[in-house]
């Protein structure tokens, strides 16, 4: 059966142009076409195949990722791939690595920490991988508060330098990836201490290991955290713990772009504006939030086409069974998960614009809307992290039991993306901090501070606290602005409510901590806010294919009438919409459905996806599951014998009522 | 700082009697002597020990699951166990096995199915274990759909045997515990041909593999499916794969109980109704519920501690960090779970009475309750399993990072515990079976037949349909009528309101499957309100120990607002509370989260687990959790070698600049 397209028949009912929306989704040809280029690559590389990947013990898999890792930067060399083409190359190998640490954290926290001098002596040699780092941040007892990290870097003025040091269990370094076996060097945040004076924390540049025989440094401990979740996952990682015993290293290696000690162990700051860090993490969310877009896609892709494969009651004489994916509840739950995959791409798209937005105007020296772009980038990657988690897992569960075989590929999807919720900021403090945001926007409404960016609508305060939905017929929640006004009204009433409620408290602070778990409701009406209007902008714009831009309006009312429907205590709380509207707009959403069911196959041959990228055989693009699955099983390790290890220790002598005498 | 109790500030905080709740949560003073000895049992034993589980490959990790088999066998024997004591010391074991299947599934199969002739022959085998036994129902192409089976059995009158075959790759069993690599034999379920006709499933005693050298007999071909979610989970089980080419059996081995098979192939029903079937449901359904309780109660335990032990934020002047279980945005996710699995045991507890009651009614000819207890029963497994899985993924959140490494426990326990969700009926597909009852139920209101068991409120309807709540302050809500009213309008007005949609469809299938989304909302509510009742009806009896009841009814009351707020929607939306009445829960819901602060700690020892049933650093009963995380990185075989496998071959000659030449 290879070679022909179980799902040929799904793919006639589209009815848009398909080659069109995989430009839409890439963002641009010239994306698609390198996005195209790389996957075939590296789907066609032996040394990448990833089917073999859940069976290896720890350390065969660490193995097999190290040389991965080789190859891919030997093909970069060979093929002399852009800045761009390698990093598609690594996401494309999907298996995380030191390497992502290395180009992800090591080289940017140089060049955005580091003078010009220190980035002339370091970034060479990582470009050219001849030191190895990552960022060694997190401590065995301290994640989120970064204030809180206890490694000390002590400047000792008689040698001009700084001592390194772990002065309790709980300031081990804990958690960086590729510092347990293979960094060789390490960006270290720790306390700077001059002259028993505290200045908090500082980044340093730690050489760890040997660059000739690879072995830790005196003074340092350094080794692997141990298993994580999933069967390969983030296993192929050798995330790290870290000691210091009082190492030293030259003055020059504190990262001094912002602030510096002098040879005479003067603290001074240079005109370097603080706030560049926060550009740095506006853009490190971006691609949080274009990773999310990418994973939830992943599952939404198996879990449709598998929908549309399998096959289960409503036979009638012996027919084919009913395909799954025609059950309204199948519809219900996996159909927002393909329209929030696409919201997610676009807010995604939005996020890279505000980025280099922020970037020209910090050059300006404008920081203006920092606060603002800070709040929005934190708000949405906590949204999108934790949307796209329970969505993986969502479309797990809609592949029936199935969907727990590792073949799937959805055990491993959800077990290397969930840490996506707690890293780079626990999802529920971001929500916090997006809180406090609003909470400030509010308290200064009718001031000279104008809210700019996506506050903007809270300007409109006053119509907004009056406003009641106009909707009288089911097909009015198709329209953009209906449902734009709900959300802005539903968020901006819900953040006038806990100002109020938090005025009530005489200590402000006191009262955020108890009013926590209603403002971190407030801060997710916001962002979902943001999702939705930057969905309808995008579908503003010119968008070219047939039938393209009328499915992605579909899919756009999909996501937002999704929403409402889940809070609908929120919308009719506040008085935003009545119950009548909340039901006409749960019965547009099953309208919506309908129209998106002959497209669901199409929607997700849309994300281009390689089926090695995949790694899925539900997800297979040909359809042809069954007898894929049953070849697989057999190559489990246990079938390389029809009796199995240890039958004759453990399993004989007690179907012999031998057990009695057994040594076990 | 082995010895010393870093949690011992916490458990002084208690207001309640920790001894008195121990047997609350056990269900009796005699089931926690049981528990409680037979888990010290299981923990003192090495050969049980688990914490090395995560490390080992799938051959070492089965070979270990058969030695702890076999051993648990032989501590049963040497220790003439009764049957119960068995169970729970393999449920202590806590590593799924074959054993599970044999005694869980294999042995009620034939108690359930098998004539008493059949009983006789088969079952002293089956309980000294000379056989070892599976149930063989889904089929690599048909799961939830029962009726839709391929494998066939097909009677042949000349030699009095039945042909038993797999007709299609799809007909392959799929997915039998214990299947793979143990088992001997299987309840095997096939459509019944005789003479061409088709007469529908029927469950076969079919043997597979030799008692003597334990290879496959003629015709079959078995084998494992391959590797599940997790890294040791359902991976220490065989589930397997199973195909026939016609293999005969005697007509003696097709299970008897219901309905037979003449020497001369005529189909007859015995006098033994096919309700017995339900019967068995309602109790294995049961036990899935209690096993939620367990589960949840697991996870909860674990975050409850470790968020006592973790400290983050909020120091001052250096003074020590918050505890992060001071944090309401933490207690507002954890709590509500610490309530949702004493709700579990509560609703458990009376499931086991249910059945008792349901038994004894079939005994008496008497099915007029069986169908709304099978509803409940289906609805409830749903219910508690969905929370359940989607708690313990919470659970791990709130740990943070740690909470991601295995050595936490959670991981393993979310991916053993998530197939819940699929297997004995998926939730979805239940919830649908519950709602059909409810449609009938209202359908039949006024008419002859009064809804029984937990759809008696419905009797009602008519004054459901006028109720607005007359909530007027916070401490109103803590009323237990005035919250069971709630729900019960709220329950009864869903059902309605798809009730009356149902009718506007002149083909009332199609209805139920264009509505399918509502019709499952409105079985949850219905669900809710059994457990909210359940927890109720718990608390109107006698519990003695001071301050035990008092903390129950400040669990069932955040167990109920919690639902409320997660809901309101619905309820504000049919109209039986107003949004002040909504905020006024909320209100009352974040009061109640402070009650609950001072017992937490107390109210996770009250499940008396064991540190080794646990299996978490993070859930020590100590506390003592940094340094036991730090001693445990080091065992994980990649520190085997401070330079790792690997090295000289791909990563020296990165760091060397000789990649071009290296064979990768």
């Amino acid at each position: 059966m290879d070679g022909v397209d179980h799902l040929a028949f799904e793919r006639n009912k589209a009815q848009f142009d398909v080659e069109e929306m995989k430009i839409v989704w890439a963002g641009s040809r010239e994306d698609f076409e390198l996005s195209d280029r790389i996957s075939r690559l590296v789907a066609s590389d032996p040394v990448f195949r990833k089917d073999d990947r859940t069976v290896l013990d720890r350390k065969e898999l660490f193995k097999n990722t190290l040389r991965k890792a080789a190859h891919a930067w030997k093909r970069v060399i060979e093929l002399r791939l852009s800045e761009q083409e390698a990093y598609k190359l690594r996401s494309f190998v999907d298996q995380p690595a030191f390497t992502d640490l290395h180009w992800g954290m090591f080289v940017p926290a140089i060049k955005g920490s580091g003078t010009d001098e220190q980035q002339q002596k370091w970034l060479p040699l990582a470009y050219r991988m001849q030191i190895i780092g990552c960022y060694a941040q997190t401590e065995l007892g301290h994640g989120s508060n970064v204030q809180g990290l206890e490694t000390t870097a002590t400047f000792d003025p008689k040698t001009d330098e700084f001592v390194i040091h772990s002065p309790t269990l709980t300031s081990s370094k804990w958690w960086p990836g590729g510092l347990g076996k293979v960094s060789t060097h390490a960006v270290v945040y720790a306390r700077l201490i001059i002259d028993g004076q505290d200045y908090g924390v500082h980044g340093f540049i730690v050489q760890l290991r040997s660059l000739d025989n690879h072995l830790p440094l005196p003074g340092i401990t350094v080794g692997d955290i141990g298993m994580k979740f999933g069967n390969a996952a983030y296993n192929t990682m050798d995330n790290g713990v870290l000691t210091f015993d009082h190492v030293r290293i030259p003055r020059s290696q504190m990262l001094m772009r912002v602030s510096q000690v002098t040879r005479e162990g003067k603290y001074v700051h240079s005109n370097v504006p603080k706030q560049l860090v926060y550009g740095t993490m506006v853009n490190v969310r971006q691609k949080i939030v274009a990773d999310a877009s990418v994973a939830l896609s992943r599952a939404v892709c198996i879990a449709t086409r598998y929908s549309a494969v399998r096959r289960q009651f409503g036979s009638h004489n012996g027919g084919l069974e009913t395909q799954v994916i025609d059950y309204k509840t199948q519809q219900s739950r996996l159909f927002p998960l393909l329209a929030s995959a696409y919201a997610f791409r676009f807010v995604g798209e939005w996020l890279l614009w505000l980025y280099t937005d922020v970037t020209e105007r910090l050059k300006a020296n404008d920081f203006s809307t920092l606060p603002e772009a800070h709040a929005c980038t934190a708000g949405l990657k906590s949204l999108t992290t934790t949307a796209t988690a329970d969505g993986i897992e969502e479309c797990r569960k809609l592949c029936g039991g199935h969907g727990y075989l590792c073949s799937s590929g959805l055990p491993e999807l959800f077990a290397v993306y969930v840490p996506a919720c707690t890293y780079e900021g626990d999802n529920i403090v971001l929500l916090l901090q997006v809180s406090r945001h609003l909470m400030k926007t509010v308290s200064q409404l009718g001031t000279g501070n104008k809210p700019v960016g996506t506050t903007a609508y809270m300007a409109r305060m006053e119509q907004l606290m009056q406003y009641h939905s106009d909707v009288k017929k089911a097909e009015d929640w198709l329209k953009p602005n209906v449902v734009l006004e709900a959300f802005e009204a539903r968020a901006a009433r819900m953040c006038v409510a806990c100002a109020q409620n938090l005025s009530k408290f005489s200590n402000p602070e006191e009262g955020f901590q108890e009013l926590a778990a209603d403002l971190v409701e407030a801060a997710v009406a916001h962002c979902q806010l943001i999702v939705v209007s930057k969905f309808i902008e995008k579908l503003q714009q010119d968008i070219p294919g047939k039938g393209v831009k009328e499915i992605l309006e579909v899919l756009c009312s999909v996501y937002a009438l999704f929403l409402l429907h889940k809070h609908l205590g929120d919308f009719i709380s506040t008085g935003c919409i009545d119950p009548k509207q909340g039901s006409l707009a749960s019965e547009q959403l099953r309208n919506l459905y309908s129209q998106v069911r002959p497209n669901a196959v199409a929607l997700v041959d849309a994300y281009n996806y390689t089926d090695h990228y995949l790694g899925s055989i539900l997800g297979r693009y040909d359809g042809n599951v069954y007898p894929k699955l049953y070849e697989e099983a057999w190559k489990d390790p246990l079938n390389d014998s029809v009796v199995p290890d240890g039958f004759k220790e453990y399993v004989q002598p007690m179907l012999k009522q031998q057990l009695r005498n057994a040594r076990l």
